[in-house]
């Protein structure tokens, strides 16, 4: 058998201009994301002075500058996701490539005169400058994949429309992490076996506000919190960087295993305290429906909130609608697996006859010709894997889907279709992952079938 | 809408004598089994001389009586559960009817005698009679759901044939044990931090033996059996009650949120130890695999052993091939749902349209009539929730088929279909549990349809 590369051109489906414009501030901003694309780092002299000139009026205008191959979402508040091709390329995703998901303006935080503020503790407020955080505490180092509970939202949308922003498969990446332990800055403050007689949540606060100067907030259970083994960090570094504006400079909590919307950025408070967040994001966003669900039955209060997300997998190449050369004899897929609460992916599985067979993948946990990471604790799996398998291309076939799913340690597994897990919210998309690629024939120039 | 009760006939293909009959042992063994269900209660006196003569041969002759409702899968060593309905009628499972589960032949432990040695730690070996557990130990009670890694196992021989009992739905009951806390016990016996850098597992041993006197063993993730919250127990009650014989007495540990086999019964010995059991229950069974992956190409060195089990939930009741009535006009449908880990389940959904449509059952912890148990802390949900819902039956339909699925805290759903999660043991199976009734008329004492 040859060696043969597949080759791919980008999906139609994906392409920002094409995308379906699913609610009206979606196609109002479509036209802006799709301006950015074509104009980021050619901007002429005059747009800039158009720019400038709205510039004090608008929140956003002090957002930062974003790497153009985003797939924009939103332009603001700025949502975006890498091309999928990106995740599979890097174990670790470069900082400039991780998905953006801004719930409101990015804050301008001065790291001088920054301060965290730790609360409902019986000392009182303890209040930290970075500066505190960096040299009062150990740096801890986590690697651990982040995912939107949005996250393949877009499949969802093909069944019945939800609301929400119309993500495609790479709201979700994988970064190092280093910051103050949680727990630390917990026991400096005050915590103890007295305090977890009553108190049972942590809320986070961040310093990015809407028009009302309504922050955004979120909580998570006090045990994850409080627990050696929950690494909850404190981060003020991304990838051996101080971390970048649009994830949470100078301070944003990582909660390894836990939905993004909890990793709160730009972290401005944490309260200890026996109720959860009473925020729009905790207590009427984020929680999962039956199919049956609608906006004029929902009961918020019927559905915890989210944290642990279940078992994710998905092919991030070739992409769906790719095309294959006929004379290919084989297929390379590769892709993502990752679950909630430190679940470790043990299997993923491959099936190129709609799910009749299974392959298994080959995963691994480091960047290519690297050494493995070392395998984490039980329980403490926080980091995805990435996985791969070449497979023979059936020779007949005039089109071909390509289905993926994972098994975690818990032995999860991912639910076959998508519409029994349809939801209003189009959160927690994580059935099997397909892709359609069709076959062409590799022509001469002079347009003969070779 | 008059309320009417749906009359129910006993499924046949549940019926002992028309099981279908997939091994050789289960061939022989199914004749005992049927034999055991006519005559439990029945015995004549010749009978019953006769038995005595072959019993002295016999490693199985001093098992205990069971309940003759229980339907048998393997009579030596003895497995069996109890019809579904009953499941369902019940929170706490009666121990009479809580499903059982024996490797080997039940051991008879004198309680005066019996001693537990605790093994691999700095201190030597401690040793502890059965009185030692009860009073040098505080007791704790704990609502425990145990469900085989071989439950519905049944479904997965429809697809293709697997190896193991044929279990139906119902290797899963809940019960209250009580008994010292295992982490009271390691603490006492010398367990502190140094140990942690390099013990990870809790090995147990029965007291039970195979013929060669090989004694069943397993073991479980060390940090389990260490934390608060993992809530693991030395049990010697069970429902308030000294332990069956046929579930462990006079000691056997409970493991919250974990696979049965690894609640070892008889307990014997424990070992602190930096590996996992060497048992054959622990090393080359109770693992899960692709579906491509058969006897001849399985290498069980590269799945993990299962300990926590994923989310599940089955239709009690109406039984499957249960006859309905067609002046019926709606049906209560009953059922279990549990999950593993600790996670508690948050919903159940349950179709009558082939996954179309869903509503959403109620769910309860409690007794019918009595008060709901606690709201467990996060992560320490082990008990499962019974659910109900009543439904209108389509007027016109010959046959209905009900489907049921569950979601647990983490958000982690069922599989839809058996087929993609098959595996050459048959363990896991968790799909969506569908039921088939089919619809008669009532007729008259004349043969005419009222």
């Amino acid at each position: 058998m040859s060696s043969t590369t597949t080759r791919l051109s980008r999906p139609t489906h994906l392409k920002p201009q094409t995308r379906p414009l699913l609610f009206p501030f979606s196609a109002r901003q479509k036209s802006q994301s799709t301006a950015l694309w074509k104009t980021v780092g050619e901007l002429n002299a005059e747009d800039k002075k158009k720019q400038q000139a709205i510039k004090s009026s608008d929140p956003y205008s002090s957002d930062p500058e974003r790497h153009p191959v985003l797939r924009i979402n939103n332009l603001k508040p700025f949502n975006a996701e890498p091309p999928p091709e990106i995740l599979s390329d890097s174990y670790i995703t470069p900082s400039a490539f991780f998905f953006k998901r801004n719930h409101l303006p990015v804050p301008q935080v001065d790291p001088a005169s920054y301060q965290l503020h730790v609360e409902g503790l019986p000392g009182g407020v303890l209040t930290l400058s970075l500066e505190d955080l960096k040299t009062r505490f150990p740096k801890h180092t986590v690697t651990a994949t982040l995912q939107c509970a949005g996250n393949r939202r877009s499949e969802m949308n093909t069944v019945k429309l939800v609301k929400g922003l119309n993500w495609g498969i790479a709201a979700i990446s994988n970064a190092t992490w280093s910051g103050a332990k949680l727990r630390d800055v917990l026991q400096a403050a005050g915590y103890g076996p007295e305090v977890a007689q009553w108190a049972r949540h942590v809320q986070f606060e961040g310093l990015d506000k809407d028009v009302t100067g309504t922050t955004y907030g979120a909580s998570i259970p006090l045990n994850k919190a409080v627990t050696e083994e929950g690494d909850v960090l404190l981060a003020y570094e991304m990838n051996g960087q101080e971390l970048p504006a649009d994830h949470g400079f100078p301070v944003r909590v990582v909660v390894p295993g836990i939905v993004g919307a909890r990793n709160v950025k730009w972290l401005g408070k944490i309260i200890i305290s026996a109720e959860e967040s009473s925020s729009h994001w905790q207590q009427n966003d984020y929680k999962g429906f039956s199919p049956g669900t609608d906006w004029d039955t929902v009961d918020f209060k019927s559905a915890p909130a989210i944290q642990e997300l279940p078992i994710q997998s998905a092919i991030t190449t070739p992409a769906d609608g790719a095309v294959v050369d006929r004379s290919d004899e084989e297929v390379t897929v590769k892709g993502y697996a990752w679950s909630g609460g430190g679940r470790e992916v043990v299997r993923v599985d491959v099936s190129l006859d709609g799910g009749k067979t299974w392959q298994v993948a080959q995963l691994r946990n480091s960047d290519k010709g690297q050494a493995p990471e070392p395998m984490p604790p039980p329980g403490r799996a926080w980091a995805w894997k990435l996985w791969e398998v070449t497979t023979p291309l059936p020779p007949e076939a005039q089109e071909l889907e390509i289905i993926c799913k994972a098994v975690d340690n818990s032995y999860n597994m991912q639910p076959d279709t998508v519409a029994p897990i349809w939801n209003l919210r189009g959160v927690l998309s994580n059935a099997w992952h397909r892709v359609k690629l069709c076959f062409c024939s590799r022509l001469t120039s002079t347009g003969q079938e070779m």
